[in-house]
């Protein structure tokens, strides 16, 4: 055995001991692969539970299925799970269907640390397509296939699992060197007893392999800003500017200035006035002062530690400083961590539009403590809420259900409930960025009900509405719109009101009159030769982009949505 | 024959009517590939000289070299190249040293149109690097045997050719409809004649296959301006904002909205003050609120027509409104035909220090028309020539010796000269911004004398020294500081002295204490971890950077450059 492995592997080892770790998700995920792997790394036995049952009964899993029908064969991996659970010191890949018993979920989280290889429909159906070994994907449509089974089954694996990873389109071994550092920093004796509050998640925005160097990691757990390596193991240089403004600054920044001290980093604190009215080019020029009078290089890496406004902002100072540096995103409000925080879109507000001056660039990392939305005023968590509503809208039913049943944990700020929420937004905020990084196309639907709620936070005046207001009660106009557009039901409507509702959200438009509606939705980064473009749902779950839509329908639906 | 094929070709193939294409170039140019394909398209016969002389000889050429040595093998090629250029309606592909005999180059001139199909070294290097087939690269250093090969001949290949074409990373087919188009642009009567002043050339900014989309052209000519198809085939919306200054607009705004109009498209124009000193913020929002008043789109197009202040002003107003619209460089200044247009690099200055915030963005197109060089200052052409001598001192020896013979014409601004120190300029930066966009490596060369020289134009008052005098001075103080590292010989530095003063530019830093020097120089962006980092010289045409540089020798270097 090599030196140097020894030496990297020994804490994890030590704090492993004999403990199984077990891998569960969809065909496809990777579980085979990164489970040898792993297995290889951490010098355990790999055991593959479909290869246990092939061993078992001599034959391949394709003629189980044909002999005993898919009911035969769960027993079969009933009885072969059983029975591999009473070993020690082995890493175990299960079947994608294994979880779909409730007797084996519970098996298997008793048996050891359970770890979910979580992947995109995209990426499954990439990895997937020419394999004729696995029954239940031969259909002639394997994409909605494996939707299906994804739907059905992302719910259980999570129930089952300690642990989520996102396999996403990184190679192998820098898929076992993430799961390692994730497995060092658990408690395990805790999450064996079902305490997940304090667990890491990490979610790659993976971008394709030409703009690969631009992928970066954002990490969601509770209390995980005390986690100062994060932050330290990826600065290029160990110096840091640290945006924040004069709300946020005095909860967190002298905390997190000590620690990063403490690791050898020079720190620099710059703190802006709070709120959007700031977010212009007055409040730009503090950064830039203050980088250019500390002589900040191009390798200081600027740390933005608030909401949306500083996240922008500190964005794009990043990306036009010396022509851009390094910035990472720790964002401290709920709205911030599931959106503005997460795909690159920097910016600031011109006195004739919001965002209109900007630029896309990415930051090295994000970094989304949930703990530091305990300090959250009431009405930004429910602000927060309808940018987390908008993705169960836009391409997640399954998300919006979940919703329905979670709201009052999320109000409540249940720190489970909180992190799930969070990470199910930038899933689905990562992979919509990673396929279209410069909004030239799907990029576009994350704008549900924005055209009509910039209208009316400029309208309002910026600030008199919060940017989650506007676009709770913009989200219900474009629903109405979509109804009379014959897409959704009135039952559709009325469900997404309720939600926005429960959530504490105004779903009734401000009084404006309707020709200053439409002025204002003129301003609109998606208008072409003219004409504004709306998102508008096909279903609950599904938007489009439409340009088809007549100033008499927009009129109309501007009027019924300012009463109740 | 295809009927779409016929009716694109018609009109090039009834201009061409029986005139021969010859092709001169470099091995691994692509003479051969091209040629053919282009005989295919213009239905001629395609003829290889080498070939030929294999079909006479019976034998493949390395026999020949091998029999008859190198003397052998050329005057065969000198008879092949008699017989062949008897014939009419001929593609030809001549042999890479076919233009080494001066009586063949002027056969080849006479007997048709020739294209000069040039490649960088790096890219003849990677296409032949594997082939055995020819003997003059049979050698243990190839790229060094290669960059050899092109000094030697690229000045006779540029003498030879009635067109240049620039081979770079373009595929098969895109090269052949850029020559086609080359071909349908030019008259053949006046460049049979020998007046090539008012042929176009065109460069292209070849980025990665990953970066593919941002690759643009730089098209050079005289008068090309009229050319106002260049323009408008690129326009993703027929709808332009032209940015300018109150000094150029007068000379040529109104002439090209007039064409533009004309072809449909609308134009709305902005004008800026002129200077350096208004390249900031308050300037940058008149652009803004122009765009923003007259509603303009994602897809609305900016063009720059100015000096580098405009280019830099409108590039970063593009990259920033919307988060990125599209552009156009119409360069009409020397020194922003040979540099600031090309690119990507954008900004603003800011109160402590030159271009610190920006952004690297690159425009659709380049169109440098020697023609606007008519109407420029002689103080102001003689600071573009400063950015010219730069190419030849940090890469390009041999135009270093071209433009120590050719000073004087410049100066005189002859039009065949003035469009080969562009194009030669261009060619140089487009290599180095393709092969470093970002400038984490090379494209830092390109700074040899702005550390200096940034330091100048900020200690004596924006404005007050051109960017050009300032690099000048700078560059004379970087040629120093390399003597002094012994690098370089004082008859190195004094033949650097002697080409700037023929160009009419300050060789003789502005009286400062050294302490002021220091300290502007610390603004630098190349600063690393407090570090000033130099361009200094190995020899006049090879440049590097290095950060080992003391206070002692630095201070020395300045106190000296202060007196003639």
């Amino acid at each position: 055995m090599n030196l140097s492995k020894t030496k990297i592997l020994q804490p994890i080892q030590k704090k492993l001991g004999s403990t199984n770790i077990i891998l569960v998700g969809m065909m496809g995920a990777g579980k085979t692969t990164i489970g040898k792997a792993l297995a290889s790394s951490l010098d355990k036995e790999f055991v593959d539970s479909d290869h246990e049952i092939q061993e078992r009964t001599g034959v391949k899993i394709p003629v189980i299925f044909e002999i005993e029908g898919e009911a035969g064969f769960r027993k079969r991996e009933s009885e072969a799970l059983l029975e591999l659970s009473q070993k020690r010191n082995i890493i175990l890949a299960t079947g994608g269907g294994a979880i779909l018993n409730p007797e084996n979920r519970q098996l298997l989280k008793r048996s050891g640390i359970v770890i979910y290889l979580r992947a995109s429909v995209n990426d499954l159906y990439r990895r997937t397509r020419h394999d004729k070994n696995r029954p239940l994907l031969q259909t002639q449509n394997l994409y909605a296939r494996l939707n299906e089974l994804y739907v059905q089954r992302d719910a259980l694996y999570r129930e089952t699992a300690h642990v989520i990873i996102d396999s996403g389109k990184q190679g192998v071994r820098f898929l076992v060197q993430k799961l390692i550092n994730k497995l060092i920093s658990i408690d395990f004796n805790t999450i064996m007893q079902g305490d997940q509050s304090n667990i890491m998640q990490t979610i790659m925005v993976d971008f394709t392999p030409s703009a690969e160097k631009r992928s970066y990691p954002i990490h969601i757990g509770h209390g995980i800003l005390q986690h100062i390596d994060l932050i330290v193991s990826c600065l290029p240089q160990k110096r840091v500017a640290i945006v924040s403004n004069s709300t946020v600054a005095p909860l967190y920044l002298e905390k997190l200035q000590t620690a990063l001290e403490k690791q050898g980093v020079r720190t620099m604190p710059i703190i802006l006035p709070d709120g959007e009215t700031h977010k212009n080019w007055e409040t730009l020029n503090i950064i830039f002062d203050a980088l250019l009078k500390n002589h900040c290089e191009r390798n200081t890496t600027i740390l933005a530690l608030g909401g949306g406004v500083v996240g922008d902002l500190t964005g794009f100072a990043a990306a036009t400083y010396l022509r851009g540096v390094p910035f990472i995103q720790i964002p401290t409000t709920l709205l911030a961590q599931v959106d503005s925080s997460v795909g690159g879109k920097t910016g600031i507000n011109h006195p004739l539009g919001k965002n209109m001056i900007g630029a896309f660039y990415q930051p090295l990392m994000v970094l989304a403590d949930s703990a530091t939305l305990n300090t959250l005023p009431d009405r930004e968590l429910r602000a927060g809420l309808a940018e987390v509503i908008k993705y169960g809208l836009i391409r997640d039913p399954a998300f919006f259900d979940w919703l329905e049943q979670n709201m009052h944990r999320l109000l409540a700020r249940d720190p489970v409930t909180l992190n799930e929420a969070i990470q199910r937004s930038c899933e689905n905020k990562a992979e919509i960025v990673a396929a279209d990084e410069k909004e030239k196309g799907i990029r576009a639907l994350l704008n549900l009900g924005h055209t009509f709620g910039h209208a009316i936070e400029n309208g309002m005046g910026y600030g008199v509405w919060l940017h989650g207001e506007a676009v709770a009660a913009g989200t219900v106009m474009a629903a109405e719109l979509s109804r009379r557009m014959k897409l959704i039901s009135e039952a559709d409507v009325q469900r997404i009101r309720k939600i926005f509702i429960q959530a504490g959200l105004p779903v009734v438009a401000p009084e404006m009159p309707a020709e200053k509606y439409l002025e204002l939705m003129l301003l609109d980064k998606k208008v072409e030769s003219g004409k504004t473009r709306f998102i508008v749902l096909n279903r609950i779950g599904e938007a489009v982009m439409r340009a088809d839509i007549t100033p008499a329908v927009l009129n109309e639906t501007i009027l019924a949505c300012m009463t109740e």
